[in-house]
């Protein structure tokens, strides 16, 4: 990228994150693609701990999200007895498309960074970002790896999180804490991603840490549901990464009774506490979106299911037309409709509701009586819009987040070279 | 609109189109919403003539489009006995979600062409294409009727297809003749259409004509399978108008013994010459859609089925970031990857081929040996581009066209108000 221009929807300052009991964490330059800059993250989760993972549903996964679906499947989630989980990152190479040399580069780092840390190559967590189809050259990342290990730290989580970037203007982070059975519980954690791809494969990335005792199946229903309402309710530009992972690591370490069932009344406090950090984090993706002056809230209410709702919300908010009318703060609900028309989900066209805020645009199939050009107009010009639609044939809703499609998406994305 | 650049896809030159036996056609301007060029175009079909149409499938279709279906489902595509056919349409307003006052002006303006034209109400087809959500001031069309009956001809095709447009930047004409038992059919027509929708709501219409005599359940069958691999294989936005509708009329003064049958062998080539006009039709519309500089055909081969292969190329397609790379000259093929990925749809991530034009980009799930980025880079400078992916499990494949994501397109559909 040829400049730095931080998002004008970036929070306006940046979070203190509470360290959380067994994490440690370091960032390193490894000079994996860029120079300059850190480009390399490591994670020590302490033993005993529990660890969740949400991945790309993508045909064409890269390398690491193979490696680990198939070690989380393989331990159930669980740290080696007596010996910790890792979580090692880099930006810079997404390790996808690399035929059999990224299942080489997979556990060449994953016995490196295994042997510095003392676990076994098979609780080694990966995930790499960056330009597709080249081989990651895994040596650079281990010759950082006993510099970045000596370096651990509990408060490292900006620095983690600036590590991980690529296209992204700002660092993500966001934290909770919660009381569970007496005890205060930490959530922290960070993310990146700002394109779904983008010149560097801005693919969505992000890691959770709790202190929390929580057994490894209701780990992985907690983060599975969660993110069904933040990082799988947000969209850019409707592009899917090979590449996008979440991990959520918990210690145990905060002394609560070990929750074993995600569904226990106890863990309630606890699960709104992470959907909080969840939300934020993926709200943040949002507001770093390629190009975005809008950040937007799409609401759907009436559909005939939850489902139906979201497919409803997405084809809205995934919309050319609508997203580039936002960027021209234009008030044009007429492409609503054709994207809720468009959906393929049942809506009912004569009783069909759009607001823009609270303000009522149309209704019963037309234009609202009440309704004025110039208060829509108005509207547009905010920073934060909420636009909520009721399709009238249901009770399913969803709630979607995405941004608007501007002249500075097609810049990063056409006039610069990856 | 500010401006008239002609899309510089468009063809060089403007085809001769032959007359149709029975069809006679007008042009006028009735300034619905445009002021200095024409609006309305009719056309009279013979009376003992067929017609077929294919629709939208959005579920909030203009009320013109839901008068077309529903007549056309009554009559069987038969014109009223004794009485010609006729096709009303006007450019500037979309008769689109406006309740009851959309089908109100529907019955109104079929009221006043089966006056003018002899015919029955219910034997007027209808398209309206421009803005949504304002009712359509049909008295100003049905004040040109007479005017347009008396000027009713069978050479009028460029003023008919220049009536219709919004965006376009260029009148789409095409046709053919072709040797049908011993008799010379005709077959022409014209379209609209740049973006699925667009400021002006830029639907895609179609109206084809032919002399061949041909019944309706056959007309039907040939038109909708010819949509398929024509506007229905053509993606400028992936947005989908409300009001979407072709139209295909078969007069029968050719002379030809009577088609019953769609399958008969001696449609073949009746029909192969239908499918080269809807795909010159179809193909000028991604030629004109809004800000395009490249043309591009995508081909998928190897999917478990047909279907599958049409949404891994539509997947492909639709990709903002697919379209942005084409529109940089950039030969992202990690992109491709990406939106192969993507589609939900099956494919071997180790045996994926992609091809730039003859260019062997990656096989066996990696950069081809042979690949010189130097050769993808010179073949992305190209206007007209033609991408290939084999996607390894099946037999399935599928062609699509589409065009880039350009400043322009963010110009014409943000920058100016609707």
């Amino acid at each position: 990228m040829s400049d730095t221009i931080i998002s004008p929807l970036a929070p306006t300052s940046t979070p203190d994150i509470a360290p959380v009991a067994g994490v440690t964490l370091a960032a390193g330059s490894a000079q994996v693609r860029y120079t300059g800059r850190s480009d390399v993250m490591l994670a020590r989760i302490a033993p005993g701990s529990s660890i969740a993972g949400v991945f790309t549903r993508s045909s064409t996964r890269a390398a690491p999200v193979l490696w680990d679906q198939d070690i989380l499947a393989e331990s159930g989630g669980m740290a080696p007895d007596g010996k910790p989980l890792a979580i090692i990152v880099n930006s810079g190479n997404a390790n996808a498309f690399t035929g059999r040399a990224g299942e080489e580069s997979v556990r060449a780092v994953a016995a490196a960074v295994a042997r510095t840390m003392n676990t076994d190559e098979r609780a080694v967590y990966q995930a790499s970002t960056g330009v597709i189809g080249e081989r990651l050259p895994h040596a650079k990342i281990e010759a950082v790896l006993d510099d970045l290990a000596a370096g651990l730290s509990p408060d490292a989580w900006h620095g983690a999180a600036a590590a991980i970037m690529t296209t992204d203007t700002f660092p993500k982070l966001a934290g909770a804490t919660v009381e569970l059975d007496g005890k205060t519980v930490t959530i922290s954690g960070f993310t990146k991603g700002s394109g779904m791809i983008a010149p560097d494969m801005a693919t969505m990335l992000g890691f959770v840490f709790t202190d929390a005792a929580i057994a490894p199946d209701a780990l992985q229903t907690m983060l599975r549901e969660s993110a069904q309402d933040s990082f799988n309710a947000i969209t850019v530009d409707s592009d899917t990464s090979t590449s996008d992972t979440v991990l959520l690591a918990a210690t145990g370490q905060a002394g609560n009774a070990r929750i074993t069932d995600a569904g226990d009344s106890s863990a309630a406090g606890f699960r709104a506490a992470l959907d909080s950090v969840m939300r934020d984090l993926a709200h943040q993706i949002v507001r770093d979106g390629e190009g975005a002056t809008k950040f937007i809230e799409i609401g759907v209410t009436g559909a005939e299911t939850d489902a139906a709702a979201r497919i409803i919300a997405l084809a809205i908010a995934n919309s050319p037309l609508v997203k580039t009318a936002f960027a021209g703060e234009d008030p044009n609900w007429g492409r609503i409709v054709m994207a809720v028309g468009k959906s393929g989900e049942a809506a009912d066209r004569d009783r069909l509701t759009i607001r823009f805020g609270d303000i009522l645009v149309a209704e019963n199939g037309w234009v609202a009586e009440s309704y004025r050009e110039d208060d829509g107009a108005a509207y547009m010009k905010g920073a934060e819009l909420a636009v909520t639609v009721d399709v009238g044939v249901g009770t399913g809703r969803s709630t979607v987040w995405t941004c608007d499609l501007t002249h500075r998406y097609i810049e990063i994305n056409a006039d610069y070279r990856s």
